[in-house]
């Protein structure tokens, strides 16, 4: 049996990315530029970044009215009111607010800082919002990656969200398409016989993780290519990873 | 300048590890067995489960007596005593307890279910502990790996970690050696000439994931290697992962 290996591939030379850009061709184009054309069964990882700026998801601040809500909100945190405005609106159910930081869940069902609203890598007066469906997003770039580059690959667009309990932000999938985001090993029997339990990895947001090492915030590498893996398909897009409220200790 | 891009290998053939076993040694040998010998600058990410039994981490349920305080707890969750009974040893702070599901801080600090003690891939009545100090682990892994491969290596012991909001298990890194486990772009500026805010990245943490991609629960690969990333050097082993309690809206 062949060593199980896999190579993660920063895919350079994409530029800026204006709303209505083709982000699938330029991706295809870098790729085959840098001599790494994508091929089937990559798993072709997106920065959240790029996906929302072709989408045009930008809302100028100057063009936003704070509501009493959040001009309350933005004085306790200590934040600029419109910015606060744009993240309500973002936002389904606000999880804490506390020491500058909002953190809520957004119409997706995402919980992370900032409603995933970003300030940084877009021009001054600009904020970013997450894809409106980025399960959506990442089904119409695999159908025009397919197109484009001939071969059949998964995508997920990924972004860096914070967590409790440890330091750091790590690259996580909040759209996928073409590979089941969880694998599961319920059922199973380990060595000893004993059924495994509650062992169901996250691998689409492993992947996601595993594509940021190449990826970096000032790289201006927004794209990588996770290649070698052999991970089961699956049609759900990121759902899986919703955690059901029902079931969620940390409400 | 060339792509960037590194590499995830897979290391099999270990086999079963008892207390007292070299799983450095292992580890040198397997590697060179199936060609892909350890080198200067791999980050080796080594399963926490082997890292535990060399280190005669294991407890025998049937050595267990149940405090009266863990017989209620184990009657509430539904759980086996005595196993209840280990895992409060191995807590300093229960953080969620219900519906089944028992979630403490341990004596390290890390918020995980059932303190991180395992059933799974261990005989039936034996359960494993994590590493008494897997900082300590990692050091002297990595100090006997370049006694034994020759070259000076990086070591992440990992474990996989559930989280609030999401499903699925991630593999993370709670023990490391050679390596920062934080990356920080704060004070760089973006294209915009913004500073960029609260952009630190947990990389040994995306390092523990991306070796997850080749490990898997049942494949009995306990190791990986990761080859090709360049992450800046740390002396503070994991101690940075952890969120100072002060700062956790989540305690």
């Amino acid at each position: 049996m062949s060593v199980p290996r896999y190579e993660v591939i920063g895919v350079e030379g994409i530029g800026e990315v204006r709303p209505g850009d083709d982000v699938a061709g330029l991706i295809v184009d870098a790729a085959a530029q840098q001599r790494t054309p994508l091929a089937t069964g990559d798993v072709v990882v997106i920065s959240q970044k790029i996906v929302s700026k072709s989408e045009g998801r930008l809302v100028r601040l100057t063009d936003v009215t704070p509501s009493p809500a959040a001009l309350s909100m933005a004085a306790h945190l200590d934040r600029d009111p419109r910015l606060v405005e744009v993240i309500l609106r973002e936002s389904r159910r606000i999880v804490r607010m506390d020491r500058g930081i909002l953190i809520s869940e957004t119409h997706h069902g995402w919980v992370c800082a900032n409603a995933g609203v970003d300030q940084s890598n877009v021009d001054r007066e600009a904020v970013a919002l997450l894809p409106e469906d980025p399960d959506r997003s990442a089904r119409m770039l695999r159908e025009r990656l397919r197109e484009r580059a001939g071969g059949d690959v998964a995508v997920i667009v990924a972004d860096t969200f914070g967590r409790p309990w440890r330091e750091g932000l790590t690259n996580i999938a909040i759209g996928v398409s073409g590979i089941a985001p969880l694998q599961s090993y319920l059922g199973q029997r380990d060595p000893a016989g004993r059924e495994l339990q509650a062992t169901i990895l996250a691998v689409a947001d492993e992947v996601a993780g595993a594509a940021e090492l190449v990826m970096g915030k000032l790289a201006r590498i927004p794209v990588a290519l996770v290649r070698g893996l052999d991970l089961p398909a699956g049609e759900h897009g990121s759902k899986p990873l919703l955690r059901d409220p029902a079931r969620d200790l940390f409400r």
